[in-house]
């Protein structure tokens, strides 16, 4: 099954049903308003919805178009945004381009951010800065959306609490981490609003791709039109999503709807660093990673990260090439008070 | 205006206006089903609230008793929870029993970070851990809830949009900290759910004690029933309401119903570090700052953290001795998964 919010003025969008292509969908919200409302009751709205979309994929109900450009993010606001960095060897690269070694615990402890959730961006939303001196950079991820999960769960137990699956941008500003990490207290201003794929699948859409609590397919990151990253999701994935909710829920509950996000998808490939898609390699997933490739290799960063104007698109492919969740496309504009 | 959200089995309660006293309620579900609700329309909510609170004032409306052991924190879950740290003597005490020096910086760029909010506690429900050793400790704070802050607003534009102010307990795993705080990314494990006072509050309904983007009176928490800390949360406040809310608006805007603590209320007073109650000081609004005290003089902390059947209470008196928010009270369980 695949759901998306529709944009119809109100901050929480209406509930559709989306087919498997994502060329139509039906309007779901007789049967709960919002994704939170349906979030908020799973288990008796789940098997409607289900039977919604078996309708549709008959086309025995009411269609629509589906556009993805008049989608907001699924969940538009969530209560909780929780973002591992699962990828380890990305963490493993920022702190080798600074010359740090990395602890060992990082190997075996999540790595784990709390982020803010009010204001998430729509897939199409241009992300709007200040300065390009404060160095925007996209982070290419997968999350999922969680049910509800009592505190002390296990990664097993953490795990069946999955109730969907997306793609995120988690927008980041590079130039604003260092004094802000300096500080002590984790990012704050340097992580705005992130933005989703148009569209949230359940697990068993996803069929053999969602596997051990990891999502094995590559996600496909463009910089300019020009692919910038296609690191499998599945590969080098050192926490799996079940692992990551279990360390969200350590000391609390998490609510129905609380959104878990993987850290920037790496691959570290053949023990190296990994190589740009231009060489060969799959790429990276934000921009920071390319540049602290280059730093290793060259003693200096050359890629610039994203200025007003760039287009960063996030996607990821069935194994025929259709586009599973739909894409996060975002034009980096000048904020405009 | 005063309003509450009382327990009616759903996950964000029910809305109502409480009398001053915080005697008596009226249900405001008919105006608006939740407080959420309410902070989405406000400009078209709030006047008929204010109504129907004159009315009640008047017992010109169904009343029923106000029992603060029925409400639930006046947003049950919420989509934005930022705490600052705005009483910087606060901050300084904490480096100096490690023997660490300030920045500079900290005087004048605010700490903030950024909290969960999908599982806010009750005001009177236990908390719940799984070990003493975590190192249980309160934090006793003011919070406002906002309205809609867009991006880059100024303090004065962000003082602007506070809708209602309350109490907070910002309940703090202090064995955990050092750790979380190490990898680098800020508070997540260590900062588990919070409670927040029964009733929230209008600016307009405190009178002179708002001013200046600081509500001016001394914060009551007692351990176990005996006072623990008595220090005015207008006193030694480096940074307003206003600095705080601007401080998370840099990069992105802030959703209506964003909450933005204050941070642990402390108060320096005569240019030294605070005296307990006990010794005629105004004593102090966490375990944490009495044990810093207790280590700058002695060399080592005495006063132990929260142990399981301990009690903390948390309240607001105005100048006539009446509970201007309803009280926070809650017993420190062990967790039974």
């Amino acid at each position: 099954m695949k759901l998306a919010t529709l944009k119809d003025g109100t901050r929480d969008g209406k509930l559709v049903v989306v087919n498997d292509r994502l060329t139509y969908c039906t309007d779901a919200s007789h049967i709960a308003p919002t994704l939170q409302a349906a979030l908020d009751n799973w288990d008796q709205v789940a098997p409607k919805l289900e039977l919604l979309a078996e309708s549709l994929s008959h086309e025995a109900v009411p269609t629509l178009r589906f556009h993805e450009h008049d989608a907001l993010s699924p969940l538009p606001r969530a209560y909780q945004w929780a973002d591992g960095s699962a990828y380890v060897n990305h963490v493993e690269l920022v702190r080798k381009a600074r010359g740090a070694k990395m602890p060992e615990s990082f190997w075996t402890d999540p790595l784990m951010y709390q982020g803010g959730s009010d204001t998430f961006l729509a897939p199409r939303d241009p992300i709007t800065m200040g300065e390009e001196a404060w160095g925007i950079d996209m982070e290419g991820e997968i999350a999922v959306i969680t049910g509800d999960v009592p505190m002390g769960a296990t990664p097993e137990e953490a795990l069946k609490a999955v109730r969907l699956i997306l793609l995120v941008n988690d927008v980041s500003l590079r130039g604003l981490i260092p004094a802000e990490l300096g500080k002590g207290f984790g990012f704050f201003q340097s992580k705005p609003s992130s933005a989703f794929s148009p569209v949230a699948v359940t697990p068993a859409e996803l069929g053999d791709a969602w596997k051990d609590g990891k999502l094995h397919l590559p996600l496909h990151v463009d910089l300019n039109g020009a692919p910038f990253g296609r690191a499998d999701a599945g590969v080098d994935m050192t926490f799996d999503f079940g692992q990551l909710i279990a360390h969200a829920a350590k000391t609390r509950p998490l609510g129905a709807g609380a959104v878990i996000g993987s850290g920037t998808v790496s691959n570290k490939l053949d023990g190296g660093p990994g190589k740009p898609v231009t060489e060969g390699g799959v790429g990276y997933s934000c921009i920071a990673e390319i540049r602290m490739i280059e730093t290793i290799d060259t003693g200096e960063a050359k890629t610039p990260f994203l200025k007003f104007g760039d287009t960063v698109r996030i996607e990821m492919m069935d194994g025929e090439g259709h586009s599973i969740f739909g894409a996060i496309e975002q034009t980096v504009e000048k904020y405009q008070k």
